[in-house]
């Protein structure tokens, strides 16, 4: 029953001096409230709505920022991965690897991150149920890595919309006994919408997460950024940063009264 | 900003002594823990799965048992009704009329129950959106009655299953004005069930009147009963009323948070 | 496996000499295909979205209406009922009583409508799965009338939207025994919408009656206009009168396959 | 508006003996249907809910397979592609590129595919409204080639269901310009389940086909195998082999009313 951890950072990675200004940002706000931080960022984002979307830094420029980040904040980094062939590089630097929700039951994604020996974050499908994460898991620990987390970002509810079960969380942690994240941003985007970008409804974002630490987590997965709306990617869902600190500090308070007595 | 009101008592009214005995001991309750109580049981159950389920006392005896009950311990009473013609009848002896989720477009209940003058708790549909509810309370309002209460209990999620959408209680509360009641045991539900009864997850109403609680609730509804597994109704989903003491009062715990600073 | 008969007309009754012609021109075209027909009409919309859709002509006035049309087309016709009270007047002229969807756990409702000894027309709620309604004709079939339909409408799908599940058809069938109906126009109602009232596509009307028909069901259901975008309600999934006569000839070739060999 | 093309065929690749069994047996049911037949296997399952579920045969094996395949049948042949760097090895032999549905937006795979010049087959998401499908589509012809089908294989509803809204195949034949294949066999899946693999209905395949047809598809797929209650995979959704002839036969005539006048 540790306070939560906090997985953090922009959507996507822009630039070394980005990266190092959002990384030290967060890591100034987690240290005065007392927040472990992972420092989260994609180096590539594999399943944009249309091409047109931007990809991303790619994975050799990525690695060399996280270097840099991990050498300057001292912090953890996570990220994900989307093909087998990316994992054991990936892992040379980066502390988490992340297996994206469509792709958490590519069996061969699973496996070659299992066999990194790094700490692998599998986000539940949309498609799947609570209960199914525990094959998923089952997976990745059978290949050799007991260093799981298992993160809830919504489930398909009609067309264009997700809906939080949260119902999942105890589900998950008893099920796979892994600790569970609660992705708290991309659990309000409008998936797929009409036109040729993903919606999202960011002031939502406080409502979940406050359920969600009062059901009790391990940890909380939020993707910020100076400007949300002039992001890369993701706009509609990220928090401003500069509403960060305000919004952890209430979390706290939720999570001391679920994790006490 | 007032800590949560508390609806609670059995599903179904079972005899003047069963009442009596119920709604003491949940006064008793409530009065250690500071919280405001209104007791809640249905004269009749009138959307039961099977005609072989028990029905109820009936509309005159428990009117008797109601003044009973508000003479005796001082508390006021909540009970649904069913057709228009019970409105005015109800309304002679009990606090606050509730309709039921599958009655809420029910037109001439809803200004039957307005035109008592009593408070109206209006439970959202399984099957309608969150801000769908603002027509519904605009037929109770637009009667002369701005008396509303209305109550979150889960939305239709594939066959026999119900979801909470956490963002429903913000929404609902913006957008009707109104206090929003989050009905604990009705939303852990699984509705219909294969068999000629309805089943829930007992285990889940802590789960989600945390989660309620910590987004922030005027009231909470929960039904409760000295043994569920004998009950005649809800059985599944009603808490052990031995368990009550304890819920609530993490539940207070939550709420101080949500409603302070 | 008969050939598919035909419930149709106007979603609401406007006045005598509206029922006369809907009903004179509908009973024309039924005649040239060789369709059975019954009329269908409502003298009360009951559960409007919003108190300022119109509610109709009223029971009194409609069954005097009701008894005109019988006599000058020699149609049977078929209406909804909202309470118990209502069913044994409605029965006194109207052939198939016909509970609304929302209404279809009322055990009080569908025991009057039963009693009556009239055929009862029960729509499966949005909020049911279709092995459910065993339950419901149960409770007709129990109180002494087993000339029951069965009808599917559409299942709740995330938010203001529907869906049908054709698995539904032979499994309602098979699970009770009764000639299964489907409604082709409510099933592509958007219902509850953001606005004061409830959307429609009727352009897939064509499409999932085909779906149904291929499937194979004892009737259609279908509500039809003159001018649907000037009707007092249900204009957007209404099918214009003009085109009627076009769709059910293109539904009867689906349906002799589908009854063939 | 040509008759259905078929792509039928075992789920999993298991031998070049089998292969030629089966596509030599579909291939004399269809010539005497007058059915254009497209030859379905996997040379690999990559996403079985359990690493304890079979494989396949692996892609280089596979590929000398379905080369024999082409010659002794002269049939063309589909397969799916799981990771970028298959698609050019796959297409040297293969005439059509399938694309999972939980892999429909990862661009680089689209991309590859699209590369090769092959035919491309994309199944929608079960977490995708058919509406987003033209942003998928728009991927693979933005990237040169216009060659595409997009197939409905069902919609997430709830957990462990999958519904298929029948308005999505004319929506995606409007939106997306591309012929529209209904996989009949997937869609009677039970995605996940409780245990170690997924369900399905095999009962009813016939009935969604019907309704596919009657609404009008350009292409049927469907999975089967000579005894699929010992199929290494998907045996409880694949069609009996000895009852292809009879259904595709029933099929073939609600087709003829589909596209005739």
């Amino acid at each position: 029953d540790q306070p939560f951890t906090l997985l953090a950072g922009p959507c996507a990675m822009e630039s070394r001096e980005h990266a190092l200004d959002m990384s030290g940002a967060l890591k100034e706000i987690c240290d005065r409230l007392g927040i472990n931080l992972i420092y989260k960022t994609s180096f590539d984002k594999a399943n944009r709505t249309s091409l047109s979307g931007g990809r991303g830094v790619g994975l050799e420029k990525a690695l060399a920022v996280f270097e840099d980040v991990k050498k300057v904040t001292g912090l953890p980094v996570v990220t994900d991965v989307h093909e087998p062939g990316q994992c054991a590089e990936v892992a040379s630097v980066v502390d988490v690897l992340q297996i994206p929700a469509f792709l958490c039951r590519q069996t061969d994604l699973l496996v070659a991150a299992a066999k990194t020996g790094r700490v692998v974050n599998v986000k539940k499908g949309q498609f799947l149920a609570p209960w199914d994460m525990k094959n998923v898991v089952a997976k990745i620990v059978d290949s050799g890595n007991s260093n799981v987390l298992v993160t809830e970002r919504g489930a398909s509810f009609g067309y264009n919309t997700l809906v939080t079960d949260f119902r999942g969380i105890p589900t998950m942690a008893e099920d796979t006994g892994m600790p569970v994240v609660f992705d708290a941003t991309h659990s309000v985007q409008q998936p797929g919408g009409r036109g040729g970008s993903t919606g999202g409804q960011r002031e939502f974002v406080p409502v979940l997460s406050r359920a969600a630490v009062a059901v009790g987590v391990a940890a909380l997965f939020m993707e910020t950024h100076q400007d949300p709306d002039n992001a890369p990617s993701d706009g509609p869902n990220m928090v401003p940063l500069d509403q960060m600190e305000a919004l952890l500090s209430r979390l706290q308070q939720f999570d001391r009264v679920a994790k006490g007595a």
